[in-house]
């Protein structure tokens, strides 16, 4: 009863791991937005498994289906529904899993909550749910871009304590996209890819922090007080599998700061606008976007399904051993950058929307008497 | 357009720092629960200004009214409404801020989202809004005590790089409470408040960190996909003023480990209970709780309104400079404790009515049916 | 847990008919709307007691105040709560109700589903409820006379089987006004009024029809399928106290014509605009409006509390009889005009801010641009 | 951006007639409960096309795949996905509506609203979109009928003139299905059958009302004041393709009576159960449900698309004549029954879910606790 995300553009995702298919039903979207499948696949294929070395070889095209909602090409302002179907699985590699829980994975708690569990590759836990968010996010995403020309790009930002150096300001999306790990730092992405590599070897995984950038974002967007934009982007990317933090802007690191160190003062560009000389807010201030960059990280906790033996017990309590079997990701941060940026997306345009909505009210006046 | 927060325990919070008063709106309390103003009053006052001389020495009690809901003494299943009134107060403090806009607050971003703004105290943006949320949280802490014994305790962890050593496991409140600061760690506490005591002399701010924990938490609350504990945890707390950044367990620092550093095993205690070792995931896995200590910190940043003088501009773009008026927090640290308790609280009292709604279903057959 | 209506323009009300007062907290008012409580006290007057002989003869000013979300006279987009303060109230006369269920009241249901209940004045089930509606509605209506030149007018259309004839499309507020049925058909107004004035001294209550017309509303509102403009309605009225039927243009009278009879005919008028020759749609096709007239019918039962003995059983099944004593209406629908009224505003308002939420999206975008 | 009803059962339709499928996300679903294909199928075989004589002649099988949520034939908590694929359709016949507006149909409003439309079979306007809320309906029946034992049971009361005569309090299935029109007063259902046959042949169309009874309803149920149980049905029904009115218990018919005819006194029966003697309030008094059979009555107008000729007007608004081609219902009456039986079910479901989300909150602290 929480698999819906959004307000005005408001997203439902479905589906395990195993089973008939993933998906997602958008509702909300504006009509007259030209979409097509192909346009969708480009993030799919960024998330999609088997992709490089450093992710899990399991083969899965993911290739997606519009049900609804498009006609000749265009949106119609009706539900579109987006459905990926799963291929046959080696559901043998779970047979272990059907009574061992795996630590710190979802298996032990889907069983306290609901009594029952698809075990298969983690059933609905499975990150490969995150493929109906991804593929809204791609609409999410090109909706911005054509309203105000907005720009997201996620990248890895650190792999356990190996750091790239990027600047959020100026970074491409060819850049991220130049390496399998996704870090724009080109020396720092071989060291990176060097230790997932190793650390697969060792049957063990890696964590690290993915960094996102929304530029170009209008001033105006984020509604106070609870749904303040850094508090939905919160929310959004620590629903991500494996998340375990969130910041914005100086984030932790600005909390060892003095006010007037940390305070963004104003100044008036040639343009006439309103701008801070400094952007340790991340681009939000009381939870309204001000047109700076809005920047955020997340950390990512090193995969929990390993191939090295833990201690664990089985779904009747009994203790025993796990060395996991099956095809997992060393370390997820590679694929969560489309992750991250499609939650990103999914908010903005979420929260582009209900301004609009709210505080385009009287304005519009004219528009509707005419 | 975002005042509310919850689903079946929903709160609606109003008000302004200047005006008729602040105050919230409960809807979804489950009925028969005793509760009186004196209850909710001590949640106040532990939020309220001018409790000690590391606070804002404005003066203000607070006193709240319910105003419905309430039948001798006992909820009635419809809505509270709780109103806390203004008192009068100094606005010429902020007659400079009618037209400066104060570096990193909510004064620019409200302008541009709204075109008009109640800049008397921060108006919407002020802190005082907070105290609708408080006085729901008493309430639903009273709840989660009464349906399962849970505790909720926050407490300040760090301020600037002053760290305090406390055990989440056994902080009690009256640690927390036994000084000013709300550092359960006396020595560090001691210096803490030094420090705050002089970065107020020199009209300045300081920011930090608070460390909440859950105890008793039932297994299973928690709603993924999105609506994941930690997810609703977040976006809670990062929509009060002047926070940064959200962590559950491990956090960030998880990040440099790896999964078989970091993973949580299983045993099973003589009770015969699944529990696990350590306590990593802080909590929770997969989005649902496992019975384990729920662990967050939250990162505030520096106060932004402080006394030294700063670059700024005016409404209509002229560069000018300001050094707030005013009787502002050095740092907001001590009064955001009850803050944070309460919107844990709201979140955690929110998710056992959902969890209750859904998985109770079935199981209540007999209830309905005699 | 139902006490929030709307989606971009919500409302929670909050009170019971004893206690501390009845309100409404409104969230999404769109900003730089001025509204004073003047103009709400309008609306709240044609629906207070006491103002006619065929009301109930309990006198309450209903004076109300706007604690927040208003500044120097206009809207900020943040929440109005506007508040009625109960007056004391011969709360002996419910004394008995506090163990006898009243006939088709609502006291038994609520002991039911609460197993408590305010039972002084008919406590949250009270009409009095209703005030919040009322205030909310009066400043939907005006967002919706200035965005769009919206006019929205209720009226008594029966009393028990007296009918009146009225034209939805050129009657006039003055004339609902000029009689204290609310009928504008003055002479069965007249047969109404005595009727009514007979049934009060039988100790008995009379029910009957309110219609209402909404003019000028734009084109395109209504959300299918779920929020269709008509099913938005029926669920806003069928929600008022003593409700029980709804109609939308022909209504239940249009299911014995045949198709070609019954369908509306399109035409193109001299301004070349599409019109429909008849509206027996009631304004609304599909589920969205199609520019013209909205016209409805709500069914109210006569006042289930009657002075007249009746059988009946107390809280603890014992049975009984009541006569229930207190100064109640002898008949709803002159009071139920500005409650029916103020629910069609703060639908067709939610549905306006909607619309241009999802509908305004890319055609804004120059705007988000600049 | 309206395509989801209920709070905590929540369904998401998606899909157009013409295009890959339609279908419905389901989130909410009580796990362990056992459902199949099979189940679901029956109801979507009692709505869909060609089934009889007086239906449209269209085949089309709508069979069902449960995509996701369900795991060894149960229920998992997750979302059940249930997607219908459109079969090959004769798209040309809908042609000329492409560019004329059937009258009273959703063509015209949809393309001012959105500014296109998939015109093909009537695209998101079509019935066909309630396969997903019949197929969503067949859970919500079930959970009810185990949780409680409740019956849901609709039949067609009347069409144009021709009223059946039935008892709700003892009316079957069974007799319900006995013909297809789907009325169970046989001679009635003669008459009924022949009226349609022979409108059928004059392409024109009809009209009637759909009564439903819901019976073992738990007491308690339904949220006031704005989500009473009747609002809920009342938006609930209204939402379905051509319904113009609502009705509850005495509906309409109640209002000519007076109050001391029309209160439903109360009795303690021998169990010791307080019942009432009548049931003019439909089983529901103050909003909330009292134990009684609740009975609903819905409006249907005549089928808009007609093969008569018609004034109409194109897109551009050229004044022209349509008489529909294609193959469309005479009357949707028969078929609308299980659509009322969903949404009735739906409705009653989603609440008895969040009055256990509310009431069952304190009462369960002991199996929190252990």
């Amino acid at each position: 009863m929480g698999n819906t995300f959004g307000h005005l553009f408001r997203i439902t995702t479905f589906g395990e791991s195993h089973g008939g298919g993933v998906g997602v039903v958008i509702d909300g979207c504006p009509p007259l937005l030209e979409i097509s499948e192909a346009e969708i696949q480009v993030e799919l294929d960024r998330r999609r498994p088997g992709q490089s070395k450093i992710t899990t070889p399991r083969q899965e095209t993911d290739t997606c289906e519009i049900i609804s909602g498009v006609f000749e090409g265009k949106t119609t302002g009706t539900p579109l529904a987006i459905l990926v179907r799963n291929k046959d699985a080696r559901s043998q590699d779970y047979d272990e899993m059907s009574v061992k829980y795996r630590p710190s994975h979802a298996d032990a708690t889907y069983d306290a909550k609901y009594g029952i569990r698809n075990w298969k590759g983690g059933g609905r836990s499975s990150a490969r749910e995150t493929i109906g968010r991804v593929a809204a996010g791609a609409i999410a995403k090109k909706i911005l871009q054509q309203a105000a020309g907005v720009e997201i790009i996620g990248y890895v930002k650190r792999i356990k304590d190996l750091e790239g150096i990027v600047d959020p300001d100026t970074v491409t999306l060819e850049q991220v996209e130049s390496n399998i790990v996704r870090c724009p730092d080109q020396e720092a992405a071989q060291k990176m890819i060097d230790l997932i590599d190793q650390i697969r070897r060792e049957k063990d995984s890696l964590g690290g922090v993915v960094e996102c950038v929304a530029r170009y974002v209008p001033k105006g967007l984020g509604e106070p007080v609870f749904d303040k934009l850094e508090a939905d982007l919160a929310k959004a990317v620590m629903s991500l599998p494996a998340s375990k933090g969130f910041e914005i802007g100086s984030g932790f690191a600005g909390t060892v700061l003095t006010g007037s160190e940390h305070n963004d003062e104003f100044y008036t560009d040639e343009a006439g606008n309103i701008r801070t000389v400094t952007n340790r807010s991340g681009g939000i201030q009381g939870g309204i976007s001000n047109g700076e960059n809005i920047i955020i990280r997340v950390a990512f906790k090193p995969t929990a399904t390993i191939g090295k033996e833990q201690q664990t017990v089985t779904n009747s309590g009994e203790e025993t051993t796990l060395a996991a079997k099956g095809r997992h990701d060393p370390c997820v941060l590679p694929r969560a950058v489309p992750m991250v940026e499609a939650m990103v997306a999914l908010v903005i345009c979420d929260h582009l929307l209900r301004h609009q909505g709210q505080c385009g009210g009287l304005q519009q006046a004219d528009k509707f008497k005419s």
